[in-house]
């Protein structure tokens, strides 16, 4: 259910990569309750002229390694859930993939749990209709 | 005013791209309401290392045909109207484009109708203030 | 705060993508409250065959030099505020970018306060707990 977007600088190996996407999957399961295998990731690579920061915004010292998440969600994760995600995932992604914290920008957005379908043009998270 | 992020992987022709764009926006059109010529669609498209899914979480075959698809439209439709609009696009994917049911995912983010402008820097669907 | 994609075709110099993200930047900043520092965008550069748009829907005479941009930020923004964006953005655009207003497409999603981490795992725009 989540659908993550991550917005990287090019020159990362494909190890990274997946180091990465696996660090924040990790995060979303051990904080937010999602399944292990509800994994669907977006990476967009970027050149300097594409992907624009500021360097020290809330006094942080971001570089080119930046990684920026746009996770979309259910709504109903509590503050304490959403807190320990970003905490979980700048561990991980330091430990797994090398990132410095200061360069794990998150953002949530929050929808309806009818806003999905994982295929077959069903809303499986929607009481189905009973058949008669 | 939907605006559609389609994420697809790499090797698909012109005119598979107009396709798969085709039965989303008449999928749109005729489940959900959306004028026929409010169409904005953003395709990214990905190498395997940029595009990553569970091949089979809930229960489906997914393939590297994949059709990752995020709807921003205005909050108000029902659901009914949302579980409509996974069929008929699962439905119309599969006979225009040739994509899997198995492969269409598809997330809708709910906004407000203030949250667009169209152009010319106005809120085109806000009530506009009278000209005295 | 706001996370800033904006998605236009190919063709375009630095020097005119610097000056697309400071418009919409400033155009923030002076009508949103957004800090001048607060300032995190990812463009998307396309072929027309990945970004696809309707040329006149609310009568406008879109071109390929149009701009798709689709800010995520905080809720609590006025419609007054909203429309004061869009208004100010498309005037930037031409003077600094020479887009044509009729090319300015702009969509807002809402999130909570809490949905944001700029770094080191924490949730910066919620009050903190108190150190004993």
């Amino acid at each position: 259910m989540p659908l993550v977007r991550i917005d990287v600088n090019e020159g990362r190996s494909e190890r990274e990569f997946r180091a990465i996407g696996d660090a924040i999957h990790e995060a979303l399961v051990t904080t937010c309750a999602v399944p292990a295998d509800d994994r669907f990731q977006v990476f967009t690579v970027h050149s300097s002229q594409t992907l624009i920061y500021d360097e020290s915004y809330m006094a942080m010292h971001r570089s080119d390694g930046i990684v920026l998440v746009q996770v979309t969600f259910n709504v109903g994760r509590t503050t304490e859930q959403k807190v320990a995600l970003y905490h979980r995932a700048a561990q991980l992604l330091a430990e797994k993939a090398g990132v410095s914290p200061d360069d794990v920008f998150i953002n949530l957005v929050e929808v309806q749990r009818e806003n999905w379908s994982f295929g077959r043009g069903v809303a499986q998270l929607v009481p189905q209709p009973e058949t008669k």
